[in-house]
């Protein structure tokens, strides 16, 4: 192993940690104290890798967010507007359901709020809203497009975050998700 | 007038210009003084109907719960399952239509998100959330009823309060949601 896995590998464990304290006493409980306690590590060497717990929240926040765009430019890719769809639909629920806990903390923080906004709203080529939009219903979409593609974005990732369906395995709450999304799209169920 | 209404008149306008002086400011961001300024008071005065902003936060929030509670109970009172699920989704998106600037604020405020979880959940003789998924689900829900009334619900609310949105006339907003709130359903469209 060479010292850069290493550092990578010790910074991934300790984003981890820093997830699931986020997620038992909210961002604001948690403390950079008590990431260093369950890291096994010193403050210093927490300091090390993060020189404040609001970077430790962008780090564990802003992968989904690259994850999503990602998705979004593969998306269009594709040659038909329905390929389009089922690949961003399909791409977009997966991701909820897999960081079904950072959604939960999104849900409910406003600092990750504020933070996922600013992200939401950066306009580097082309802010994340409007891609999200452009790729479910077109490069002009009608009032009601954008309200539909609102109404579904939101709503599926506000589902897959919630505590009451915490407990549904991944494969029935895709599966749920990704029926309502091809409801609210027009698109054939599979 | 009466004294009575007198003192209901200066609550009312007090709650007004809270509700202003937060989705402006954001509910942190507004001070007592803050109110009482707007409202032309004294801070003294400020006191004598609310001792302290969680309790206007929560005056301010209130109602709109009250609301969503007695249309759900309205709607169990009529007939058909067809007749019940149209009365709650038209009330349910005319409220949202209405409180569009409380369900900003809501969406963005962490202090009100809690107080709205808590009256959701609180057991009275019986949640609102429960309430909203048996209006819409039915009595015993399956799972895949109980995600799809909280993707509607939750989607609904979030574009509903939507800042994008907030120029739209209720007329054409309230229209829009409940044709995806049918369409979710599987209603027919009106």
């Amino acid at each position: 192993m060479t010292a850069g896995t290493a550092v990578h590998d010790t910074r991934s464990r300790l984003l981890d940690v820093a997830l699931t304290l986020f997620s038992e006493h909210g961002i604001e409980g948690t403390s950079m104290q008590m990431i260093a306690d369950e890291l096994g590590v010193t403050k210093a060497a927490l300091y090390y890798h993060f020189k404040s717990k609001d970077e430790i929240t962008e780090a564990v926040a802003l992968p989904a967010l690259h994850e999503l765009d990602q998705i979004l430019d593969d998306a269009r890719t594709k040659r038909s507007r329905g390929a389009q769809i089922e690949h961003a639909l399909g791409g977009f629920v997966d991701l909820i359901v897999r960081k079904r806990t950072l959604i939960r903390l999104f849900n409910s923080d406003p600092g990750l709020q504020r933070l996922v906004n600013r992200t939401l709203q950066a306009p580097k080529d082309e802010d994340l809203r409007t891609k999200l939009r452009k790729v479910f219903a077109g490069a002009g979409p009608s009032l009601a497009d954008a309200i539909l593609v609102h109404v579904m974005s939101a709503g599926l990732a506000m589902a897959g975050g919630a505590p009451e369906f915490a407990a549904i395995d991944d494969d029935t709450l895709r599966q749920h998700l990704l029926d309502l999304g091809r409801r609210l799209l027009g698109r054939p169920r599979r």
